[in-house]
């Protein structure tokens, strides 16, 4: 494809996607379709001559349209907000187009210092003090990852120049609450502590974790002669956006040795908005913290960002140093290799800055002033109708509810919960989530999707009565 | 920004692109900034109100575009080729416009069913039987890490439930050739190994790994106790694109129970021509090999491919299954978050498919053969100049090359090469990216960049012997 080609198709692309983002809500929230239905509609390999762009759209619109959930979608309100913001969109595209790569400061400056800058900026908005440096992340689930090797290298004063974690006489053992989200058991199973040195603390009726039995584990475990190595709070869980006390586990942890990692994928979009600032309250007690750019806040996926106060020892553990990528300016500058897995990374900050200077901090705020409201507002709507249930505080945008028919037992009431659930996600219009708390079925609206107003969400609530009739 | 807004500012950066990649020859290929230029251009903060597109794109003109390294260009002979095809860019677009998310097949059926039909079209094109299974990972330094910890819990029979690497009685063996990429090494440390069990096998003089050197290492090990667990061959080191003789090695792994992971990065796009496929004969004794796609071949960074033979074992690994990402179809589906370590996942297939029909097959191939014959020329007149000498065989596009002025000693001979190896990438005419080999420095120049002809080559060649005079 030529840059001419690449001028006429493109121009094409942005009408169809202008046009997607114009009418998505007329869709099916939820894709309708059969699994294998497109293996089955495509054909059996690659073809060997080049096909005209128009058929290649025909058959986006043909084969793939159908088999999409749409995130974008007014009436989307699974599993959590994954905005892409039309600004960072366009700043994803010059990213791609550009084709650049950030291996080091020097196979493209700008990529480095763009994103030191735009995470600076990010730091600032979300009220982290300046010993925070930040780096971009594919997810939540690596940027966790990173965290507990850390810890681990930590642990062991850097055994990985030794015997590695093999090296290790003493079990390191990794404190989660029982609401941590399945990436943090993920990557501390990846990173080799073993299923038996991950504790499970307990959580309160507000399914935050309970400080004293956190205190009360590692107390246990150095009775044991194991080594408490990291504990992992969440702000905002993914299934109740729990709060774990932060200032509390922080205390603990540091007079302990722990590493405290902070999972606020969820709700750290949250943060930029000053009014909710008390729910990470002794952030800075921490060593390490995600917030996924990619969620709420709108920055098209993938843009995970993951502050450290430490990124010296980030970059120890972190680092190669081969031949081919030194250069004479490596000890002014940042090698964004260095601050995680990859080698080759794009230019991701450019979707960031788009959003940022198009959008303005205030635009951003308002959205998400908006979206509390409007789950509060549908959390008020719940509580006062008779034969339905709040699971749990709603003190971000996601609500966990349940619809209590009388006469029903638990099982029954599971059946019911679930055959809803499934009848509206089937209709296509909402898609809601449905997932367990306390061993049992409820359902999960996560409101904030981008083009949800006040009147998608008094839209819900109506099919939401309707559909459990 | 709403929709409309998209469309205008759309086709700007549509027509931003095509002019960029019309015209970036005529840039210098290596940014000419220094440290620190771009953040003392920017403003401390982000900006309260949103700012108008038109200033954003100015400062992309005015602040970036001097601050890349131009990987597009056809100047551009540095690190590897990085090359995003118009028209897979096209498909990173679509991907980005949607804004889908492939949390599990249920989250958009589409992201997952295309993912897995482009990667067995690539597997037939690559020449590979239909025992593997694949999956897109962000990059080559993941997809290793990925390798070697699926090799880690094989080795311990999943010690990942019970006490991970910790519960390790004998210590596990990695082995890898000196030759091998660093993030090879730096995969075996993250995951947990730790330097004092990675064996550096030695080479031979075309830099492959010896298969008599490993046999005697593993022999070694298991003598003092050890317990060997990995081998990781390269086909195309990053050096000097040397082949580590696959089918002896796999022996050797399979005789001795070892997983097997390849290292194809680099040279596996030269497997979709049947010409190149001696090079990873051996291939099918191999338990996980990794691909590029977003190197030589051509597709948009990030489309790092991974196949598996045993993806129930890759699974087993890298699941996790909370109540809320099931689904009633989960027995049928792929569900990709299983096969690596993010959970959320872009549409990344979109752009593989894209490059695929709107190329098709045999313009990549005679794209590759291109390259491969424009390395060939130049090597030969390297070779037949006095004064110039290859220091390795040419067997893909990369060359090693030495300009040997009569009289110079080791020490000043290393002087000479990085001071024109300097001269040349700040003149901006063309990049090349100095290494050192056998502890001396050299130059490698390697050949493939999208827009790179005959023509290209062969002033790069006097512009070669006009920076050494
Ligand atoms: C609290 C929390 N942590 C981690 C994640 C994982 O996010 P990612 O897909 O970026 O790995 C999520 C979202 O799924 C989440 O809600
Ligand atoms: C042989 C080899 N392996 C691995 C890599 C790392 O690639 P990535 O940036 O995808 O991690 C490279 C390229 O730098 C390479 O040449």
């Amino acid at each position: 494809m030529t840059p001419e080609q690449f001028r006429q198709y493109g121009h094409q692309l942005i009408d169809l996607i202008a046009d997607y983002r114009q009418s998505v809500g007329e869709r099916p929230v939820m894709a309708q379709v059969q699994p294998g239905y497109l293996k089955a509609a495509l054909p059996q390999g690659a073809p060997r001559q080049g096909e005209p762009f128009e058929a290649i759209l025909a058959d986006v619109d043909k084969l793939l349209m159908p088999g999409l959930s749409h995130w974008q979608h007014p009436d989307f309100y699974g599993y959590f907000p994954s905005n892409g913001t039309l600004s960072s969109v366009l700043g994803d595209f010059l990213s791609t187009g550009l084709g650049v790569l950030g291996l080091s400061w020097q196979s493209s400056p700008a990529l480095s210092e763009l994103e030191e800058t735009t995470l600076d900026w990010l730091r600032q908005l979300l009220g982290l003090g300046d010993q925070w440096s930040g780096v971009i992340q594919d997810t939540a689930s690596t940027s966790t990852l990173v965290a507990l090797i850390c810890a681990r290298e930590r642990a062991t004063d850097h055994a990985q120049v030794r015997g590695g974690l093999q090296g290790q006489a003493r079990p390191l053992i990794v404190y989660v609450s029982a609401h941590a989200h399945s990436s943090v058991d993920k990557a501390a199973l990846l990173a080799g502590f073993g299923r038996d040195n991950i504790r499970l603390i307990a959580t309160d009726e507000q399914f935050a974790m309970r400080p004293e039995a956190l205190e009360a584990a590692i107390a246990k475990d150095l009775v044991a002669g194991n080594q408490p190595c990291a504990v992992i709070a969440t702000t905002g869980t993914t299934t109740t956006t729990a709060l774990d006390p932060l200032r509390a586990i922080g205390e603990i942890a540091q007079a302990n040795q722990l590493w405290l990692h902070v999972d606020s994928a969820m709700a750290g979009s949250a943060m930029i908005l000053p009014e909710c600032r008390w729910m990470w309250d002794g952030i800075e007690l921490a060593d390490s913290v995600v917030v996924n750019a990619h969620k709420w806040l709108g920055v098209a996926f993938d843009c995970s960002i993951y502050y450290v106060r430490d990124p010296q020892h980030l970059i120890r553990v972190m680092s190669t140093n081969p031949s081919y990528l030194q250069s004479a300016v490596d000890g002014e500058v940042k090698n964004l290799r260095d601050w995680g897995i990859p080698l080759g990374r794009r230019f991701r900050a450019l979707k960031l800055w788009f959003m940022l200077r198009s959008e303005g901090v205030e635009a951003l705020q308002q959205r998400l002033r908006r979206d509390l409201d409007n789950a509060r507002w549908l959390a008020e709507q719940v509580e006062a109708t008779a034969g339905w249930e709040l699971l749990a505080p709603v003190q971000l945008q996601t609500l966990c509810i349940r619809h209590r028919p009388a006469g029903l037992d638990d099982e029954a009431l599971d059946r019911h919960t679930r055959a809803w659930a499934e009848r509206l996600n089937a209709s296509g219009d909402a898609y809601v989530t449905p997932a367990t708390l306390n061993g049992r079925w409820m359902v999960r609206v996560s409101v904030g999707a981008l083009p949800t107003e006040r009147e998608h969400v008094q839209r819900l609530w109506q099919r939401l009565q309707a559909v459990v009739a």
